[in-house]
């Protein structure tokens, strides 16, 4: 299968086209990048060891070839000017901005802070977790790639099945991104490394733009509860940690837990560790998994997940995606750590 | 006015040290480590710039000069144990240990893993929070610094004053602290390069011993809600965030909010910020401030607040209430940077 | 191909592990590691996605599987016992420790600090540079791998052919390695986050161990000159760059170093670039290349080279090495990124 | 003593003052910036401290307060036209950039790209370094202060008096610094938390511009040698770590090299160290130290020097030439730690 990515100078583009490297059913033949047009894949970006100098970064408005499925790894709005005529088109789609995500139009719009122009295909796109929608997911031409702060949330909340019924709201999130899930390639003054570096600080506090999308499927096939979620920003280049407390309306025993999430063993990135202090970023750096555990005392219960911000939350997830959208073994090119 | 320190080896002793050493009314005499008996001051810490060879680290049993203000820098085994024998011998006394922080004897012996041998001294000792005790500390003569996660917490918290009661239990903390808040000079294998750099982990989840003290003192004089605490360990060296989420019973107007704050501003180390982005470790470490923020989103409040693990969490602290104790200016020494 | 991995618990090992993993043709049947011997290598390492829970850590003195290649990743000591005894077995043995490295017995001891007990073998091994002995390594059944330092040093100045025959004594080099590149999984003070971070210092001066292997396969085939070699420690995990400054004997134009250099171009793991600001620990850091370039004014030269220490380095090495003593593509399993 | 800083927004700036927050001769009454003009103080740089709300940043054109000694931090094109007129004025003024540190015109204008013009003052202009030229600095009302890189060089080179009479041409130094001494706070790409942290890269070989002053300086009253200097970025904050290799004529014995060092022990700010690996930028972090040590074997010595960039490199250096100049105590203000 063909791949095209818009959008591949960035940080989440590179990723991708790294595990693509030795994926033996796609075949990467199109890559855009505004600021780096005209140059071969193999000088922008040498630590992928990509031989092959012919494959060059084309403007975002040169031709796309026919057939190609289509990441697009661009801004958000260029994904929901883009998208619609992709899918016209024929391209199989897999949207890794927040364009697609949001089924409340109103919410989008406050989150993003542009107008959403092409809110029809809101019915067709297929938000892209295997965890909840692998079946539809194998027959989705059109899939919008989770958020990398909203998989680390959602899903451990996901798998607490019914026991979702007995939360009491809200839940509170505190997370903690390396400056890659955060935009740090840009030359913004927030990412600099003095101002980075031996520092911590929260960020978005109460108005991150992934929070309706951690309630949204968070709670799937369930009542809603309230969500109250803080960013933090990490001196660390790659990995999310978030650790969310969940107060429930009984004391619920470990056994009940344990039995629960005894359905995540047959996910196959999804790994359940014994202890809440067993997550740690480093276990899952550069890999696609998401580690998650608890522990509860009472009614109260931590849970703690990482996962990889450029892996299950971007590149890695969307990739998983996309050999299920054209019917390959899902954990194809994923296992390379 | 004499100043002894023991355990002045460890990195709240050299930090107590580099803070002394321009103070104009304290003299530091006597300094102990076992680990570095014998040696000179200037050989050990060669980055204070300590002049005078003179100065040596003496054995833990060696005699403590007459009248001099002792501080315990020394594990909670040690302080138990030595408090008492020096209170006994007329020293002024000030323990960084949490060895006389809890009230209640069982909570102490369940966090702290040994028995409390020298209870009846809980009467005694004052603990050491200027902002909640500043009266109480120009008459102490046995004072108990915080823990320094807990001054981050408990702070804000009292700040809160009378709207302390129309909070809904449980108050929800995440809290992140660099390696030096956490033993970091230590070898163990948690504190090498290799598993902090590039790395990021929750720790004692349910079970840090600094949860007491948060409760205990950010209720005072109110009464007392839940507290859960989640401590976290960053790859770097100073520095404590805390993110503390307080649900209130009703929807609390940013004017009254600001109101309640104002009574910080005469504080000399208390900075309320407008923002809760605004509060980041890089502008407390190496000082004594405490910089704390919030926003409020209907009954959803999320403060912030930062302070040096080593300054206001520790040596700094210790100093203020030094100052207290000894009739000097409060402030005196803790203006350096 | 069987491959066994004694010592596999270290750094070194689990990048090799890492490296085999997707390797079409050989198979880790056994690994031994004295500190966690009985563990599922899925436990103890659960970055690396390992599946299959059956292959556990051994105990060094467990049987080795009969006519696997034996891959050597203990210390000196152990593997001057060892190798001998593998090949005496008939096992196809690569040793990463720098027990057969040095031809000068007197040089060994002074820099390892032990007796070689084992010299006879010195005839037979080979030193396990592909760029240098590539036939030879072909037909090894014993091959001595570089140290990461020697690398990313003698490589460079071997390039430079019969430019070598100009030069004046002394070539000197600083190189600085993260830690990995210098034991830091260990307990070490040395290498603790508080020792290292937000820090930089030498080491070793004009005594580190791979000095001699930089002369003697720098100098390959060529008159020998003096080199005076100081390794740094840096404030990351993995990476070395090495600054090499060359003084000819007459003033060398670009264009004649840039016909000397162009045979690396055949070189699969040899990038030459530009500029020397072009070498990057980022360039090379998980991968197995080695990028070098250079400037000259006049008679002296600047050469930059950088490597990734547990790659090109050790583990990445040693499988290129691997591949060609087994008679498999020399890039096989080293194209991962 | 009233001080002006110009350019007082940048790390130097805020260095400097947070130098003088506690000097008891120096006043801070005026600081510019461009970027920050009509602030206060307090609020850009809240981590210093300040209290006093009334001082805030006016425009570079403001008037300068009459009889104030004035701190240039500003851009070489600034330096070069505001000092002539500031001395005009009668102002006391010392440069920090380095317009007016290169007596060789053909140099400057090399490696600075502009043009010199003003180069008569610099017949007027003391170069500002207390360990060569204390008597005359002690006289001078415009003082250039030396550039952080040299600093860590020529002292070094200085110190060995006349057996620089018996060196072989090229001195070789390979140093390494931290962000703060490149330029970190500005947006450039270069500096990017994505492009600093966990690399290490050489940067303007065989042309930085602080070479010809460490030839100028470093071989002071003494024939000159070729020096070939290569810097390197280090992903730490601050700190300046210099590798130096001197090839001497004869053997040099270890007593005759102590013997020459031993006059730097009236220095108030130079450390002699025993060992070269005792010299680590944690020891000098902060402070205005130098420290230095060696180890030589036959004719090969290395020497290794530390000092941080915004201490003795830059704000540190340049209060110990103002309390010079101002005939106060040279070392007052500088003992912070």
């Amino acid at each position: 299968m063909k791949v095209s990515i818009l959008g591949a100078g960035g940080l989440t583009g590179r990723e991708l086209i790294s595990y693509l490297k030795n994926h033996p059913n796609f075949e990467l033949v199109h890559i855009t990048s505004n600021k780096t047009k005209g140059k071969a894949l193999s000088e922008v970006f040498p630590e992928l060891g990509w031989d092959d100098s012919r494959l060059k970064f084309s403007d975002h408005s040169d031709p796309i070839p026919t057939g190609s499925l289509v990441v697009l790894a661009v801004p958000n709005e260029v994904a929901l000017e883009t998208a619609p005529v992709l899918l016209e088109k024929g391209h199989k789609v897999i949207d890794i901005s927040g364009a697609f995500r949001l089924h409340n139009k109103e919410e989008f719009e406050f989150h993003y802070g542009i107008k959403h122009t092409a809110f029809e295909y809101m019915d067709r796109v297929q938000f892209g977790s295997p965890e909840l929608f692998r079946e539809k997911l194998k027959k989705a031409d059109f899939v919008s790639n989770p958020g990398c702060y909203s998989s680390s949330v959602f899903l451990p909340l996901y798998f607490l099945g019914d026991l979702r019924k007995e939360i009491q709201s809200p839940v509170v999130v505190s997370a903690a991104s390396g400056v890659s899930g955060a935009g740090g390639r840009t030359e913004e003054i927030g990412f600099t490394f003095t101002n980075t570096y031996e520092n911590f600080r929260a960020y978005k506090v109460l108005s991150h733009q992934h929070t309706p999308e951690m309630i949204e499927y968070g709670f799937w096939n369930s009542p809603l509860h309230d969500l109250v979620f803080t960013p933090h920003l990490l001196p660390v280049y790659r990995g999310i940690l978030s650790t969310i407390f969940v107060n429930f309306q009984r004391e619920v025993p470990v056994s009940e837990l344990e039995n629960v999430f005894q359905k995540t063993s047959s996910e196959p990135f999804i790994r359940k560790k014994p202890k809440p202090e067993d997550i740690e970023l480093k276990y899952v750096q550069n890999s696609n998994y998401l580690d998650f555990s608890y522990r509860i005392k009472g009614k109260q219960m931590i849970l703690t997940s990482s996962l990889d911000n450029l892996g299950k939350g971007a590149a890695g997830g969307a990739l998983q995606n996309m050999n299920l959208m054209c019917g390959f073994k899902e954990t194809e090119g994923l296992l390379r750590l």
